[in-house]
């Protein structure tokens, strides 16, 4: 009865993921799921982002937070259409969140749309929002063993994102068995190790969006 | 009908936790709940509490984790009772988990009970687990902004711990916001501003236990 429930909830979000994937794709628009911890710094890599390429690209972003604007107010500086997704205590987005959302943007006039998940490890990674790439982020502060603890991420994300970098000097964290974690779990992924303080690694990151833009527009409208 | 579900969850948990409760008590176990986004430091500190109280207080471990056990093996090295719940990519520990994991531990010998919760800033708070406390731990290279946007923890923490506190030289965290942040969510509760590294911080821990276990084994057995 219980595995009904669940199985139910998880058929309806696909269907509308579904829905949200095709209107994003008649609209021309490549979106990227953000997926990581609290505070490993998805919104400073969205910061950053932004001040690279929204002169080239037609870039809105969707901020998911359990409570308040304050991610949303930063992105806003920018200069960007934003829409904010207050979950209310939610641990995760939901496709029929997203859906709901996208009325807020003009689709036709956007190339790209950078959607910034609820910080937890766990439980986002289940909900297909009818986003084009899942990127997974993870910081070097909060230790080389979160790849083997909490696999679901590493094994589905389509890039991973190690931030941070610039800390290695103080603290343990041992490169070589982070990267044999995330090797075992998903052996094909880019890893990009990055410091947006210091901006290393950014570069990777932009090649990797455009590289991503291009493949998705040259794949024929459903 | 979803939210009668919810409901009915909920009440289950609430039932299991309750008897989780009084099978502690009676057995005179002192039981905290550590709680904290992955890679806080939760590991760390119950490695750093066990090395210092484990000859004079009767301690055990209870290890939640969504895959692996990697915690408990560092915790087994202490040479204290410890067992793993592995949640199976669950987001969250439940009372019935913890209900049946007591029957791993010889109660009647033991004085603390320390729970270590599915590293997850927003899912956990919500499952009372029969503990007496329950700590919030968050590290310096979160953010100052978490306590706003992941409220639930810090509102109902019965101590707060603010991990990484050796590696603020090195990162941009404003101290003063995160105390007020903190205190208009609850003022009462003690915050504790540690390092785990350096040792920071971890006598006010170690004093904030021993006072609890002191106020818990002076009430009355229900």
């Amino acid at each position: 009865m219980e595995i009904n429930v669940v199985q139910k909830v998880m058929k309806v979000n696909d269907e509308l993921a579904a829905a949200v994937r095709q209107e994003l794709t008649e609209a021309g628009v490549v979106a990227l799921n953000i997926m990581s911890s609290p505070g490993s710094g998805k919104t400073t890599l969205i910061e950053k982002t932004l001040a690279a390429i929204k002169d080239s690209v037609r870039v809105a972003v969707l901020e998911g937070d359990p409570e308040t604007s304050l991610d949303a107010e930063r992105i806003a500086k920018f200069d960007v259409p934003v829409t904010q997704i207050e979950t209310a205590g939610g641990c995760h987005l939901e496709a029929n969140l997203v859906k709901r959302a996208l009325a807020n943007f003009d689709l036709p006039n956007l190339d790209l749309l950078i959607i910034e998940n609820v910080g937890n490890l766990v439980c986002p990674v289940g909900f297909d929002l009818g986003e084009n790439a899942q990127v997974g982020m993870v910081s070097t502060t909060e230790g080389h063993d979160k790849p083997a603890k909490y696999p679901n991420l590493f094994r589905k994300a389509d890039v991973i994102i190690l931030n941070k970098i610039d800390l290695l000097p103080y603290i343990n964290f041992d490169f070589e068995q982070f990267r044999n974690y995330v090797h075992d779990l998903n052996p094909e992924t880019p890893l990009i190790d990055m410091s947006c303080t210091t901006g290393e690694g950014f570069e990777a990151w932009l090649l990797w969006i455009k590289e991503k833009m291009a493949l998705e527009s040259a794949q024929p409208v459903a």
